[in-house]
Protein backbone atom coordinates (compact mmCIF):
# COMPACT_ATOMS: atom_id res chain seq x y z
CA UNK A 1 0.00 0.00 0.00
CA UNK A 2 2.78 2.33 0.67
CA UNK A 3 4.37 1.95 -2.95
CA UNK A 4 0.83 2.42 -4.43
CA UNK A 5 0.86 5.38 -2.60
CA UNK A 6 4.13 6.81 -2.90
CA UNK A 7 3.39 6.21 -6.73
CA UNK A 8 0.38 8.56 -6.20
CA UNK A 9 1.46 11.35 -4.36
CA UNK A 10 4.52 11.62 -6.58
CA UNK A 11 2.45 11.65 -9.72
CA UNK A 12 -0.67 14.03 -8.43
CA UNK A 13 1.49 15.60 -5.65
CA UNK A 14 0.90 15.48 -2.02
CA UNK A 15 -3.04 16.76 -2.68
CA UNK A 16 -4.13 13.31 -3.88
CA UNK A 17 -6.90 11.96 -1.91
CA UNK A 18 -6.90 8.84 0.16
CA UNK A 19 -9.69 7.51 -2.20
CA UNK A 20 -7.09 7.87 -4.80
CA UNK A 21 -4.51 5.91 -2.90
CA UNK A 22 -6.74 3.29 -2.21
CA UNK A 23 -7.77 2.93 -5.71
CA UNK A 24 -4.33 2.43 -6.42
CA UNK A 25 -3.32 -0.02 -4.02
CA UNK A 26 -6.44 -1.96 -5.26
CA UNK A 27 -7.83 -2.09 -1.10
CA UNK A 28 -11.08 -0.51 0.45
CA UNK A 29 -10.81 3.29 1.68
CA UNK A 30 -11.43 1.06 4.91
CA UNK A 31 -8.33 -0.92 5.12
CA UNK A 32 -6.01 2.31 4.35
CA UNK A 33 -7.64 4.45 7.38
CA UNK A 34 -7.36 0.83 9.45
CA UNK A 35 -3.55 1.44 8.58
CA UNK A 36 -3.43 4.82 7.89
CA UNK A 37 -6.17 7.11 10.27
CA UNK A 38 -5.44 10.47 8.88
CA UNK A 39 -3.83 11.65 5.68
CA UNK A 40 -0.93 12.98 7.50
CA UNK A 41 -0.29 9.56 8.77
CA UNK A 42 0.15 7.96 5.58
CA UNK A 43 2.34 10.86 4.24
CA UNK A 44 4.74 11.27 6.67
CA UNK A 45 4.62 7.10 6.28
CA UNK A 46 5.81 7.36 2.98
CA UNK A 47 8.33 9.87 3.31
CA UNK A 48 9.86 7.67 6.41
CA UNK A 49 9.90 4.61 3.80
CA UNK A 50 11.47 6.80 1.41
CA UNK A 51 14.27 8.40 3.24
CA UNK A 52 14.80 4.59 4.80
CA UNK A 53 16.18 3.41 0.85
CA UNK A 54 17.35 7.05 0.46
CA UNK A 55 19.70 5.80 3.35
CA UNK A 56 20.10 2.47 2.40
CA UNK A 57 21.82 3.81 -0.61
CA UNK A 58 24.10 5.91 0.55
CA UNK A 59 25.15 3.55 3.17
CA UNK A 60 26.31 1.08 -0.12
CA UNK A 61 27.99 3.80 -1.76
CA UNK A 62 29.71 4.32 1.48
CA UNK A 63 30.88 1.04 1.98
CA UNK A 64 32.15 1.02 -1.84
CA UNK A 65 35.93 0.07 -2.85
CA UNK A 66 37.20 3.23 -4.33
CA UNK A 67 35.59 5.88 -1.78
CA UNK A 68 36.64 8.61 -3.27
CA UNK A 69 35.11 7.81 -6.92
CA UNK A 70 32.15 6.35 -5.11
CA UNK A 71 31.69 9.85 -3.58
CA UNK A 72 31.16 11.46 -6.70
CA UNK A 73 29.21 8.49 -8.75
CA UNK A 74 26.61 9.23 -5.57
CA UNK A 75 26.30 12.02 -6.02
CA UNK A 76 26.05 12.03 -10.35
CA UNK A 77 23.50 9.38 -9.63
CA UNK A 78 21.23 11.72 -7.04
CA UNK A 79 21.63 14.67 -10.11
CA UNK A 80 20.13 12.08 -12.65
CA UNK A 81 17.70 10.50 -10.72
CA UNK A 82 14.65 12.48 -12.59
CA UNK A 83 10.74 12.02 -11.96
CA UNK A 84 11.67 10.11 -7.99
CA UNK A 85 13.74 13.13 -7.81
CA UNK A 86 11.57 15.87 -5.89
CA UNK A 87 10.38 13.36 -3.72
CA UNK A 88 13.59 12.63 -2.37
CA UNK A 89 14.66 15.58 -2.19
CA UNK A 90 11.56 16.96 -0.23
CA UNK A 91 12.32 13.94 1.73
CA UNK A 92 15.83 14.83 2.79
CA UNK A 93 15.56 18.65 2.95
CA UNK A 94 13.26 17.60 5.37
CA UNK A 95 14.97 15.11 7.43
CA UNK A 96 17.99 17.90 7.30
CA UNK A 97 15.66 20.25 8.15
CA UNK A 98 14.96 18.32 11.43
CA UNK A 99 11.66 18.48 10.82
CA UNK A 100 10.15 17.54 14.22
CA UNK A 101 7.34 14.96 12.04
CA UNK A 102 10.07 12.76 11.16
CA UNK A 103 11.32 11.52 14.54
CA UNK A 104 15.38 12.14 15.27
CA UNK A 105 16.00 8.64 14.31
CA UNK A 106 15.70 8.51 10.99
CA UNK A 107 16.68 12.19 10.67
CA UNK A 108 20.33 10.90 12.55
CA UNK A 109 20.69 7.44 9.85
CA UNK A 110 20.31 10.28 7.04
CA UNK A 111 22.90 12.33 8.41
CA UNK A 112 25.05 9.51 9.57
CA UNK A 113 25.01 7.95 6.08
CA UNK A 114 25.89 10.98 4.72
CA UNK A 115 28.70 11.60 7.16
CA UNK A 116 30.07 8.62 6.25
CA UNK A 117 29.83 8.86 2.54
CA UNK A 118 31.94 12.22 3.21
CA UNK A 119 34.13 11.22 5.34
CA UNK A 120 35.68 8.45 3.20
CA UNK A 121 36.22 10.59 0.00
CA UNK A 122 37.58 13.17 1.81
CA UNK A 123 39.93 10.36 3.83
CA UNK A 124 40.39 9.33 -0.02
CA UNK A 125 41.69 13.06 -0.58
CA UNK A 126 38.88 13.32 -3.42
CA UNK A 127 36.91 15.91 -1.79
CA UNK A 128 38.00 19.70 0.09
CA UNK A 129 38.15 19.44 3.96
CA UNK A 130 36.29 22.26 4.67
CA UNK A 131 32.96 20.27 3.16
CA UNK A 132 30.51 19.00 6.11
CA UNK A 133 27.02 17.39 5.92
CA UNK A 134 24.93 20.63 6.04
CA UNK A 135 26.42 22.11 2.80
CA UNK A 136 26.36 18.51 1.00
CA UNK A 137 22.92 18.70 1.30
CA UNK A 138 22.49 22.33 0.38
CA UNK A 139 24.06 21.42 -2.72
CA UNK A 140 22.49 18.35 -3.14
CA UNK A 141 19.10 20.19 -3.25
CA UNK A 142 20.29 23.08 -4.84
CA UNK A 143 21.85 20.98 -7.73
CA UNK A 144 18.56 19.27 -8.00
CA UNK A 145 16.87 22.24 -8.51
CA UNK A 146 19.74 23.60 -11.09
CA UNK A 147 19.15 20.49 -13.16
CA UNK A 148 15.13 21.06 -12.77
CA UNK A 149 15.55 24.95 -14.22
CA UNK A 150 17.69 23.41 -17.41
CA UNK A 151 15.46 20.45 -17.67
CA UNK A 152 16.23 18.45 -20.81
CA UNK A 153 19.15 20.59 -21.75
CA UNK A 154 22.27 17.61 -21.27
CA UNK A 155 24.96 19.78 -22.39
CA UNK A 156 24.29 22.27 -19.93
CA UNK A 157 23.33 19.68 -17.33
CA UNK A 158 26.85 18.35 -17.36
CA UNK A 159 28.92 21.49 -17.10
CA UNK A 160 26.71 22.64 -14.26
CA UNK A 161 27.40 19.28 -12.25
CA UNK A 162 31.02 19.55 -13.33
CA UNK A 163 31.53 23.08 -12.03
CA UNK A 164 29.57 21.72 -8.46
CA UNK A 165 31.53 19.09 -8.66
CA UNK A 166 34.96 20.93 -9.27
CA UNK A 167 34.06 23.28 -6.68
CA UNK A 168 34.02 20.28 -4.22
CA UNK A 169 37.42 18.97 -5.16
CA UNK A 170 40.50 19.85 -2.67
CA UNK A 171 42.02 22.51 -4.69
CA UNK A 172 45.35 20.76 -5.59
CA UNK A 173 43.02 17.98 -7.40
CA UNK A 174 40.97 20.50 -9.64
CA UNK B 1 0.50 50.45 -7.26
CA UNK B 2 2.81 47.83 -9.30
CA UNK B 3 5.01 48.89 -5.96
CA UNK B 4 1.97 47.94 -3.80
CA UNK B 5 1.29 44.73 -5.67
CA UNK B 6 4.69 43.54 -5.39
CA UNK B 7 4.92 44.11 -1.67
CA UNK B 8 1.63 41.98 -1.29
CA UNK B 9 2.43 39.38 -3.56
CA UNK B 10 5.72 39.27 -2.21
CA UNK B 11 4.25 38.95 1.80
CA UNK B 12 0.90 36.77 0.98
CA UNK B 13 2.06 34.67 -2.63
CA UNK B 14 0.55 35.22 -5.72
CA UNK B 15 -2.78 33.99 -4.07
CA UNK B 16 -3.22 37.35 -2.72
CA UNK B 17 -6.60 39.11 -4.11
CA UNK B 18 -6.64 42.29 -6.18
CA UNK B 19 -9.12 44.08 -3.55
CA UNK B 20 -5.77 43.43 -1.38
CA UNK B 21 -3.48 45.29 -4.07
CA UNK B 22 -6.28 47.75 -3.98
CA UNK B 23 -5.80 48.53 -0.19
CA UNK B 24 -2.31 48.21 -0.08
CA UNK B 25 -1.86 50.97 -2.96
CA UNK B 26 -4.89 52.90 -1.53
CA UNK B 27 -7.11 53.25 -4.48
CA UNK B 28 -10.09 51.59 -5.24
CA UNK B 29 -10.86 48.37 -6.64
CA UNK B 30 -12.19 49.50 -9.75
CA UNK B 31 -8.60 51.76 -10.55
CA UNK B 32 -6.56 48.80 -10.53
CA UNK B 33 -9.29 47.02 -12.73
CA UNK B 34 -9.07 50.09 -15.45
CA UNK B 35 -5.14 49.65 -15.23
CA UNK B 36 -4.98 45.85 -15.40
CA UNK B 37 -8.14 43.95 -16.25
CA UNK B 38 -7.34 40.60 -15.09
CA UNK B 39 -4.79 39.22 -11.97
CA UNK B 40 -3.02 37.37 -14.76
CA UNK B 41 -2.50 40.81 -16.13
CA UNK B 42 -1.38 42.68 -13.27
CA UNK B 43 1.42 39.88 -12.13
CA UNK B 44 2.25 39.79 -15.13
CA UNK B 45 3.31 43.52 -14.63
CA UNK B 46 4.95 42.89 -11.27
CA UNK B 47 7.04 40.15 -12.60
CA UNK B 48 8.16 42.57 -15.95
CA UNK B 49 9.30 45.46 -13.21
CA UNK B 50 10.75 42.90 -11.58
CA UNK B 51 12.99 41.81 -14.32
CA UNK B 52 13.72 45.45 -15.55
CA UNK B 53 14.79 45.96 -12.31
CA UNK B 54 17.46 42.99 -12.64
CA UNK B 55 18.25 43.74 -16.13
CA UNK B 56 19.68 47.27 -14.59
CA UNK B 57 21.33 45.45 -11.87
CA UNK B 58 23.32 43.31 -14.02
CA UNK B 59 24.18 45.40 -16.48
CA UNK B 60 25.38 47.93 -13.76
CA UNK B 61 27.61 45.29 -12.72
CA UNK B 62 28.46 44.36 -16.37
CA UNK B 63 30.18 47.87 -16.54
CA UNK B 64 32.04 47.77 -13.39
CA UNK B 65 35.66 48.61 -14.04
CA UNK B 66 36.84 45.44 -12.80
CA UNK B 67 34.61 42.28 -14.26
CA UNK B 68 36.81 39.90 -12.90
CA UNK B 69 35.82 40.37 -9.49
CA UNK B 70 32.27 41.98 -10.58
CA UNK B 71 30.60 39.19 -11.55
CA UNK B 72 31.24 37.56 -7.92
CA UNK B 73 30.41 40.57 -6.64
CA UNK B 74 26.89 40.31 -8.49
CA UNK B 75 26.72 36.56 -7.39
CA UNK B 76 27.62 36.60 -4.00
CA UNK B 77 25.19 39.95 -3.60
CA UNK B 78 22.05 37.68 -5.24
CA UNK B 79 22.71 34.37 -3.31
CA UNK B 80 22.71 37.14 -0.16
CA UNK B 81 19.41 39.01 -1.26
CA UNK B 82 17.35 37.66 1.52
CA UNK B 83 13.63 37.98 1.87
CA UNK B 84 13.20 39.88 -1.77
CA UNK B 85 15.22 36.04 -3.04
CA UNK B 86 12.19 33.88 -4.07
CA UNK B 87 10.09 36.55 -6.10
CA UNK B 88 13.22 37.46 -8.29
CA UNK B 89 14.25 33.72 -8.98
CA UNK B 90 10.91 33.04 -10.18
CA UNK B 91 11.41 36.00 -12.23
CA UNK B 92 14.53 34.88 -13.64
CA UNK B 93 13.98 31.39 -13.98
CA UNK B 94 10.67 32.34 -16.06
CA UNK B 95 12.72 34.45 -18.27
CA UNK B 96 14.99 31.84 -18.73
CA UNK B 97 13.11 29.41 -19.19
CA UNK B 98 11.79 31.10 -22.15
CA UNK B 99 7.85 31.96 -20.79
CA UNK B 100 5.64 32.94 -23.40
CA UNK B 101 4.18 34.78 -21.08
CA UNK B 102 7.02 37.19 -20.81
CA UNK B 103 7.17 38.23 -24.38
CA UNK B 104 10.78 37.94 -26.37
CA UNK B 105 11.99 41.45 -25.51
CA UNK B 106 12.24 40.99 -21.53
CA UNK B 107 13.85 37.55 -21.79
CA UNK B 108 16.35 38.56 -24.26
CA UNK B 109 17.07 41.72 -22.06
CA UNK B 110 17.92 39.23 -19.03
CA UNK B 111 19.90 36.43 -21.13
CA UNK B 112 21.89 39.22 -22.60
CA UNK B 113 22.79 41.45 -19.86
CA UNK B 114 23.69 37.73 -18.32
CA UNK B 115 25.82 37.25 -21.36
CA UNK B 116 27.85 40.48 -21.04
CA UNK B 117 28.56 40.01 -17.06
CA UNK B 118 29.96 36.21 -17.68
CA UNK B 119 31.92 36.81 -21.04
CA UNK B 120 33.57 40.18 -19.45
CA UNK B 121 34.73 37.84 -16.42
CA UNK B 122 35.61 34.95 -18.65
CA UNK B 123 37.87 37.56 -20.85
CA UNK B 124 39.44 38.70 -17.54
CA UNK B 125 40.06 35.31 -16.67
CA UNK B 126 37.84 34.75 -13.52
CA UNK B 127 35.04 32.13 -14.88
CA UNK B 128 36.28 28.77 -16.57
CA UNK B 129 35.56 29.29 -20.40
CA UNK B 130 32.89 26.43 -20.70
CA UNK B 131 30.13 28.12 -18.96
CA UNK B 132 27.60 29.56 -20.73
CA UNK B 133 24.44 31.50 -19.33
CA UNK B 134 22.04 28.62 -19.20
CA UNK B 135 24.31 26.77 -16.36
CA UNK B 136 25.12 30.58 -15.01
CA UNK B 137 21.26 30.59 -14.26
CA UNK B 138 21.16 27.52 -12.96
CA UNK B 139 23.39 27.77 -10.40
CA UNK B 140 21.71 31.10 -9.59
CA UNK B 141 18.68 29.31 -9.15
CA UNK B 142 20.01 26.37 -7.33
CA UNK B 143 22.01 28.16 -5.41
CA UNK B 144 19.46 30.41 -3.98
CA UNK B 145 17.89 26.87 -3.07
CA UNK B 146 20.39 25.40 -1.57
CA UNK B 147 20.70 28.77 1.08
CA UNK B 148 17.30 28.93 1.53
CA UNK B 149 17.78 24.90 2.74
CA UNK B 150 20.54 26.39 4.95
CA UNK B 151 18.49 28.78 6.75
CA UNK B 152 20.96 31.36 9.27
CA UNK B 153 23.49 28.89 9.20
CA UNK B 154 25.96 31.71 8.23
CA UNK B 155 29.16 29.42 7.80
CA UNK B 156 27.95 26.81 5.95
CA UNK B 157 26.27 29.12 4.14
CA UNK B 158 29.35 31.02 2.94
CA UNK B 159 31.23 27.61 2.16
CA UNK B 160 28.28 26.21 0.37
CA UNK B 161 29.09 29.62 -2.04
CA UNK B 162 32.93 29.07 -2.02
CA UNK B 163 32.09 25.49 -3.55
CA UNK B 164 30.35 26.78 -6.43
CA UNK B 165 32.38 29.97 -6.78
CA UNK B 166 35.68 28.07 -6.44
CA UNK B 167 34.06 25.67 -8.96
CA UNK B 168 33.66 28.25 -11.45
CA UNK B 169 36.83 29.60 -11.56
CA UNK B 170 39.32 28.34 -14.16
CA UNK B 171 41.41 25.24 -12.32
CA UNK B 172 44.71 27.85 -12.57
CA UNK B 173 42.73 30.03 -10.30
CA UNK B 174 41.38 27.66 -7.75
Amino acid sequence: MLSAAEDVFAAQGTGASTEEVARAAGVGIGTVFRHFPTKEALLEAVLLERLHRFVAEVARWAEAEDPGNAFYSFLGQWVDMGTAKNAYIDALAAAGAAAPRLGGEAQQRVLDALGTLLTRAQRAGTVREDVEVPELIALLVGASRALEYLGEDTSSRRRTVQIIFDGLRPSHRR
